[in-house]
């Protein structure tokens, strides 16, 4: 199981390649929230979300030959481009393996970094990307499911826990549960008092099924707006650790995270993509409540949008 | 002529009613602006904008008999909402004068706050604030040529200097001169050897043409997307402030401008109005220039965009 050790070890090592983002206090929300708002802007992180420190965490404890063959990944969109900017510092090439149904700002991105885009369908990318792994004897660097990753991931609540001794609780998106399980675990190492809650699609409430059945279990696939937060089913290493130290996982409907990006945008000044707005629309629709005297951190995770995608906020209540 | 302990007195004075809003270094600008690039995020002052640093410090010198007679001033938007905000909190009440070209989530934005709203031509906006202000026995309270108004404004750069030792640069929004006047004055008291620029609109280019003939001149209105950016001439009180503490104005055009807010909001993932993006402008405009090592401040002076003004970013290249 993931040790605060493993997250420290990576916090040193990849220390010298990513951003210290941010944590912002922005009251103008706390009218909206009913809390202390704060902001831990991983939006802001190089490659645009906090995929990259997993992605580097993974790729730096390879060995000279193994970084020589390259790396490949299947990815929404987040995960590939830190690879591809993984594989660019450290003199390598990586191959991404990504949905039809990713955002083009997403493709586009990777793309600019070097990297060569697969696109296939949606299921079959962990197949596409491991077929491509076996015949360029390349690494295949999971997007969660992978104790580096997640100890890399996990350095996002080192830095929370240093910048925001104050908070009470903090909030994450919820997808495999990679950045769930190394934030909540860094977290309660180091605050043992914060509270943390996970926020996951409504449409698939993977981490909401398992924990209720006490196993990962797998859920239909079905769309939602939050086309970073697509896994049907918690990383099978990502699992226990949520299990032990997430105080609770909710669902959140898509109506609810856009309104929550339009009030991000307009009142707290800053551009998130949907996924990362999931944790307010929890508590815009209600399902998350706190006192508000209470110092709530909602952890952003990413901010990979392009203009046409803002066009949909002008529907958003 | 303002001074450092002018606004010292104001930071005391306005302290408890303003955010202290962050300074932050976004990497991710660096390659398109060619410099070590930090945001002085006034976008995230409550309000929307940093005016309600000059509103509040100018209202806290009156006695309470004046205070009950309530506020008036002539604003194209931001500092209208200052006025409205600063009258809320002291419990009076407040009249706004506002051009009818100003952004209506500007006008609504006040409304909000309670203020009555007085909308005329730009031109007659101070003629017409005079008048109210001697009917109703009230206090007019003028954008910028103003000390107190002047002081309070320049405690965003004493936060500048406090939060950024290592600065060699500050960038700065010219109208009428408060802002970078206060601004300027604080930088230049605490950190001696950082260099202060100004960016105006090309199309009111007041402060290039007033330095040069070493006295306030009128320039001719004419339109800019610059819509807080609208005085014709430099303040009286501003301008010697000006001429002795800034390095050099220079003029913006209004595709650099919007060139500059895509940047910011997509790359930088921040929401600021086109007139706080000037400065960015004149960097990728090539007008000012900048060693790739330098570490530069733009002060972002605003956030109130509807997303309505957000459409007219696809046309920007």
């Amino acid at each position: 199981m993931l040790s605060i050790q493993d997250i420290r070890e990576a916090q040193e090592r990849v220390r010298p390649y990513i951003a210290r983002t941010p944590l912002l206090r922005l009251p103008a929300l706390d009218e909206f929230l009913r809390c202390q708002v704060y902001v831990k802007a991983e939006n802001m992180q190089i490659t645009g979300s906090f995929k990259l420190r997993g992605a580097l965490n993974r790729a730096l404890r390879l060995t000279p030959e193994e970084l020589a063959c390259g790396l490949v990944c299947a990815s929404s969109g987040n995960h590939g481009r830190g690879i591809a900017y993984a594989a660019r510092m450290l003199n390598t090439h990586a191959t991404v393996v990504i949905p039809n149904t990713a955002p083009q700002v997403k493709v586009e991105a990777i793309r600019a970094l070097g990297a060569e885009v697969v696109q296939c369908e949606a299921s079959e990318r962990f197949d596409t990307a491991a077929r491509i792994a076996r015949e360029q004897n390349a690494t295949l660097i999971p997007p969660y499911d992978d104790e580096d990753v997640m100890a890399g991931q996990g350095t996002a609540g080192l830095e929370i826990a240093e910048q925001g001794p104050e908070l009470d609780a903090v909030v994450v998106p919820v997808s495999g549960g990679g950045l769930i399980g190394g934030v909540s675990a860094a977290l309660k190492a180091s605050l043992p008092d914060v509270r943390v809650f996970g926020a996951e699609p409504e449409a698939l409430p993977r981490y909401s099924a398992s924990l209720a059945a006490g196993e990962p279990v797998q859920v239909p696939f079905r769309r939602t707006l939050a086309d970073a937060l697509v896994s049907q089913m918690p990383g099978r290493k990502c699992f226990p650790v949520v299990q032990r130290y997430v105080d609770q996982v909710v669902p959140v409907a898509d109506p609810a995270m856009l309104r929550a990006m339009k009030l991000l945008l307009l009142q707290g000044k800053l551009l998130a993509e949907p996924s990362s707005c999931i944790g307010m629309g929890a508590v815009l629709q209600g399902t998350l409540r706190f006192r508000e005297t209470e110092r709530v951190c909602f952890l952003v995770s990413g901010g990979s949008v392009g203009l046409s995608q803002l066009a949909a906020l002008d529907a958003a209540e």
